[in-house]
C-alpha cells in the first residue's frame, strides 16, 4: 500500500534534515497505513450499506473543480429545493477545509498533479428500482435514486466516501452501492418538557440525524413538567404552563423552522401530544381539563390525567388536534397514552358517576380504553393515522389501524410483546432497547447495537409489521448542555441497527473502529459526540 | 416579601391590559417568592460559608457606578496583579449582561431610583486572623483577607451574592460572612493522556474551579495511552509518544499558560508523572527505559515498566523531573506509584538477576520499593515533596515525608486505609469516593455529597493528617466533547464538602435547591454545567 502512495505522490516527496520533520513522516506514512488496513474503504460507510464493493483505486477530487449536477436523465431537476439545498449543504460537509481561508494555501502547495473531476449526478427517473445505487468510477460519480430522499441518503454515503491524506488532499476510492434501509421508521425522540431545548439544540440534532440516516424526529413536546408548544387555538397552554411564556416556548415560526429544517435532511416530525396522562401542565392554561382529585368528599387541590367523564375534554382535545394536523404535516400523530394513574379518577366522584353510567364496573383500563378509541378516532377524522405506547394495547383498548410503541419491559418480555402485538395484525415500533437517556460506565453503544429488533417468534407477517425502530433521549437529566455528546455516536449504534443488514453488521468488534472513525466525522462536522475509549481525532472538539 | 418588592417597585408598575404582559406578571411575582423563600439569599452562596447572615434588606448595584477598590488600610494594593485582575474578571461575572450591547438599554427604562454603590476592599494587613470576613451592608461592601487567595474566595462569595430581579436589576442583600476552608487540598484530576484536552479546555475547567473553590489542579499530565508533555530536555517523549507530534501536545508556553491561568484565580498546578508503571508511552521517545518482556528467553517484544534495576533509568528520571521541578513552581510533584504489574520484571533476567544481587529474594515489591524510594530521594534533592498513590503505602514501602493518595477500595477498606496511613503518620489525600468519571443514571451527585472525609477510627492528631481530597476524572470515556457536563455541578458537590462545615451542609435535601441554582449561575457564566433533574434556568445554554 505504501507503494501505491509513493506512485501517486512520487513527486512530492518532502526532504529535510530535521528530526522532528522525519518523526512526522513516520507517523504520517503509519496514519496511512490504519487508513488503509483498519478502516478500509470498504467500510468508510456509518451505517452501512446494503451491498458496498469498492477497490484501491483512488480518485483526488478538487474542490475548486468538483460539482454536484443532476444527471440528465434525471426526473428531478435544477428548482428541486432538496435537493439544491443538499448541493449546497453537501459541499462544505465534503470538503470540510477548503472554507477555511488558513488551510487553502494547501491546496496550492501541494496539489501538483492535475485532479480528477467527479460529478454526483442523480437519476430520479427510476421509480421501480427497489435499490439505490451510488458509483464512483475514475472521473464520475452517479447516484441514482428513485426518490428524493433516496438521493439524500446517497449523497451522505457519498460524502462519508471522501476523505484526507495526510497532505489535506481529498480522495475518493473507485466504489460501488446498492442500498436500501432495512427498516422504514428510524427514529429518535427528544422530549422538550422536562427540559426545554433551545431552537439550536434541535436543529443540530437534525443534522446529526441526517448523517446516520434517521428519518424521523419524534417530537415529545409537551409532557408534566411544561408546555413549551405555543398553541394558536389555547396560548394559555404555553403562556401558563411552559417554563416561561416567552424565552422557554416553540412559537409557530420555530416549529416551521424545525419541520422545514428536517424536511430538506428526509426527517419526518412525529409530534407526541401525550394524554390522557402526562398532562399536568396542561392544567394550568386549560382549567377545568384535568380530574380534580378527592380526599374523601372534598377536591384535595391536585389534578390527576384529562377527564373522560366531560365531553368538554373531548372538544378541547379535538380543537386542538385540529390545530396540530394541520401544523405538522406527517401523516401520523402520535397519542401517547402511556402509564395512566387511576388513583385520581378513582377519587373523583363525576368519574365514578360516569362508569357507572357507561356501565364500566370498576375497571377503570374500560374508561382508558373509551378515552383512547374517543381521541383515536377523532384523530381519524383529521385524515392522520395514530401511534400509542404499549400500554394501549396492553390494556385491550380496540386499536386497529394504529401503531403499536413498545417502550418497556425485560428482553423476554418485550419479545413476548412484539409477537403479541404483531399477531393481533398491529404495526409496531421498538424503542424498549433504545432509552438512551440511561447512561452507565463504559461502551454502553454494545448494548444498542447488539439489538435483534426480529428476534422474536412470529411468522414472516408478523416480522414485517415491525416498521422500525426508535432511539429515546428523555429529558430528566438531558437539556441542551449534554444532549449532543449523550447522543452520539450512542444512538449511531442503533442508526446501523435500523438502516444496515444484521448479518454484516453483527460483530462489535468490527463495528467499533468504524464506530470510531465515524465518531471523528461527526466532530469535524460540529456535531459534540463522545469518545468510546481512548483515543483520539485528528481535528478534536475545541469549540467549549 | 411581596410587599417589600412592592415598595421598592412602587413606581414602577407597568399597567396595561393585554393578557399576555399579564400573565408575565403572575409569573414574576411568582419567580420573586421562590427567590425569597425556595433560594433565600442565606443559603446563596456555593460552597456554603462557614457563617453566614443575612438579612433582606437590599441594596441595588449600578454596573455603572460599581468599583472595586482596595480599602485604605490593606497591605495588598494596586498593582498586585492576583486582585487586580480579580477585579477585572469578576466585573463581568457580577453584571452578567452589562457587557452585552442588547441589554444595556434596560437599565436606562427600569433603574428609576438612585442606586447605592458597593465598593469591595480588601484588607490584607491582618496576618493573624484565622477567618476571613466578608461584610455587605448599606452602600459599601467590605472584605478582609489574610492572603490573596483568601481574597479570591471572598470576591467569589461576593459575585455569587449578587443577583438580578425580573426587571434584570442587580441587588445584593445585607450580609456578613465569616469564612474558611475546612480542607487545605481540594483537588480535581484532568487526565491529558488517554484523551489530550485542548487548552481552552483546560482554562474553562480552571475557571469553573475557581468559583467551586477548588484549589488543586491535578494535571495527570502523561500515562500509557500518550505523552503530551512536550520536554526541552527530551523532545523525543513528546513528538515520538503524543497522539501527534503537533497538534496533541502541550507546549512550554502552553504549560505556563495553564500555570498562570491557574495561579490567577488562587489554583496550585501539581503535576503528576506516574512512574514506574503506566508508561507505556515514554518507551517510545525513550529507548531502553522500560523493561523489555521475556517470553521464555527471548524478548516478547512488548515492554512493562520503567526497568528498576537499570542505573540509566534513574538518570533519566532525575533529568526529566529537574526540568519537570522548574517548569511546575508548586513545591509538590505527584509520582504516581500504583498498579504495578510484576509479570514482566519477572520475565526479563537483566531484572532477575538484580533481584538476586540486591537480596530481595522473589518479593517484587521490594524491587518498586527500591524504585519508588530512589524517586522520592530524587525528588526531594529538587526541594519537592512527594505525593504518592496509596499502592506504595500498601507495599510497605519506606515513604516518610511523603503524601498518600488513596484512590481505591470499598467504603470499609477506605475508611480502614484512612486509619492506618494516618496511624503511621502521613498525611494524606482522599479520592477514593470522588471517582466523577464513573457515571450512573440518577442523581449521582448525592453520592458524591454525602462522604465523610473524617468518618474512620482515629485520634484528633491522625484526623489533621487528611489535607483534603480530590476529584478525579480519568479519561478513558472523556475528553472535550463530554468533559464539561460530566465534572459540572457533580464536581461541585465534593467542592462543597472539601470547604464547609459537614453539619450545616448533611442535607441533600436541603442543599438540592441551592446546587440547582448554583447550577444556573454556572450556566450563565458559560459554563455547560448539566441539569440535576426536571427543571429549567432562566438563561439556558445555547452554545451548541
Amino acid at each position: 500500500q505504501y507503494l501505491t502512495k509513493s506512485v501517486i505522490f512520487g513527486t512530492m516527496e518532502v526532504k529535510t534534515s530535521s528530526n522532528s520533520v522525519r518523526f512526522d513522516k513516520q507517523r504520517c506514512s503509519f496514519i496511512v497505513l490504519i487508513m488503509f488496513f483498519s478502516l478500509p474503504a470498504v467500510n468508510a460507510v456509518w451505517p452501512m450499506p446494503q451491498l458496498i464493493s469498492s477497490s484501491t483505486d483512488r480518485y483526488p477530487l478538487s474542490p475548486r473543480q468538483f460539482i454536484f449536477q443532476y444527471a440528465s436523465g434525471s426526473s428531478a431537476k435544477s428548482g428541486c429545493s432538496v435537493i439544491d439545498s443538499a448541493f449546497k449543504r453537501y459541499f462544505p460537509l465534503i470538503f470540510v477545509d477548503y472554507l477555511k481561508k488558513t488551510e487553502k494555501h494547501m491546496y496550492r502547495t501541494f496539489s501538483m498533479q492535475p485532479m480528477l473531476n467527479v460529478y454526483a449526478s442523480i437519476h430520479l427517473s427510476f421509480p421501480f428500482s427497489v435499490v439505490d445505487k451510488l458509483s464512483v468510477s475514475s472521473g464520475q460519480a452517479s447516484l441514482r435514486a428513485k426518490t428524493v430522499w433516496g438521493a439524500l441518503r446517497g449523497l451522505e454515503s457519498f460524502s462519508q466516501l471522501v476523505y484526507q491524506d495526510d497532505f489535506g488532499q481529498y480522495f475518493v476510492n473507485k466504489t460501488e452501492i446498492d442500498d436500501f434501509p432495512r427498516f422504514k421508521f428510524r427514529g429518535l425522540l427528544l422530549d422538550t418538557s422536562r427540559h426545554y431545548l433551545p431552537l439550536p439544540a434541535i436543529l443540530k440534532t437534525l443534522d446529526a440525524m441526517s448523517y446516520n440516516k434517521f428519518n424521523v424526529f419524534h417530537w415529545h413536546i409537551v409532557d408534566d413538567p411544561s408546555f413549551p408548544y405555543q398553541s394558536s387555538t389555547f396560548p394559555g397552554l404555553s403562556s401558563k404552563g411552559a417554563f416561561h411564556p416567552s424565552t422557554h416556548v416553540y412559537s409557530q415560526t420555530d416549529v416551521s423552522r424545525v419541520i422545514s429544517h428536517a424536511r430538506l435532511r428526509g426527517i419526518r416530525v412525529l409530534p407526541e401530544f401525550d394524554s390522557p396522562g402526562h398532562t399536568q401542565s396542561w392544567g394550568k392554561g386549560q382549567p377545568g381539563l384535568l380530574t380534580s382529585c378527592y380526599k374523601g368528599s372534598v377536591p384535595s387541590g391536585t389534578f390527576g390525567p384529562v377527564n373522560p367523564a366531560m365531553s368538554s375534554s373531548y372538544q378541547f382535545i379535538s380543537r386542538l388536534f385540529k390545530e396540530v394536523a394541520s401544523v405538522f404535516p406527517d401523516p401520523y400523530i402520535h397519542l401517547g397514552g402511556d402509564e395512566v394513574d387511576f388513583t385520581c379518577w378513582k377519587s373523583n366522584p363525576e368519574v365514578r358517576g360516569f362508569m357507572q353510567k357507561m356501565g364500566f364496573g370498576t375497571d377503570y383500563t374500560k374508561l382508558e380504553s373509551y378515552y383512547m378509541e374517543n381521541i383515536i378516532n377523532l384523530t381519524k377524522t383529521l385524515n392522520k393515522t395514530s401511534i400509542v405506547w404499549q400500554d394501549v394495547f396492553d390494556n385491550h383498548e380496540k386499536v386497529k389501524e394504529t401503531v403499536l410503541h413498545i417502550w418497556k419491559g425485560s428482553p423476554a418480555q418485550i419479545q413476548q410483546e412484539l409477537s403479541d402485538i404483531t399477531l393481533a395484525g398491529y404495526r409496531v415500533i421498538l424503542s424498549a432497547p433504545w432509552y438512551i437517556n440511561h447512561i452507565a460506565y463504559g461502551q454502553d453503544w454494545t448494548t444498542y447495537y447488539n439489538v435483534q429488533p426480529l428476534n422474536f417468534t412470529g411468522s414472516e407477517q408478523q416480522k414485517s409489521l415491525v416498521i422500525g425502530g426508535e432511539v429515546c433521549m428523555w429529558g430528566e437529566y438531558v437539556d441542551a448542555t449534554n444532549l449532543s455528546p449523550r447522543l452520539w455516536p450512542r444512538a449511531s449504534a442503533a442508526a446501523e441497527r435500523l438502516w444496515s443488514d444484521e448479518k454484516t453488521t453483527s460483530s462489535v468488534t468490527d463495528a467499533f473502529p468504524r464506530l470510531t472513525d465515524f465518531r471523528c466525522r461527526l466532530l469535524r462536522r460540529g456535531i459534540q459526540a463522545e469518545p468510546l475509549f481512548v483515543g483520539h481525532c485528528r481535528h478534536e472538539y475545541e469549540g467549549i
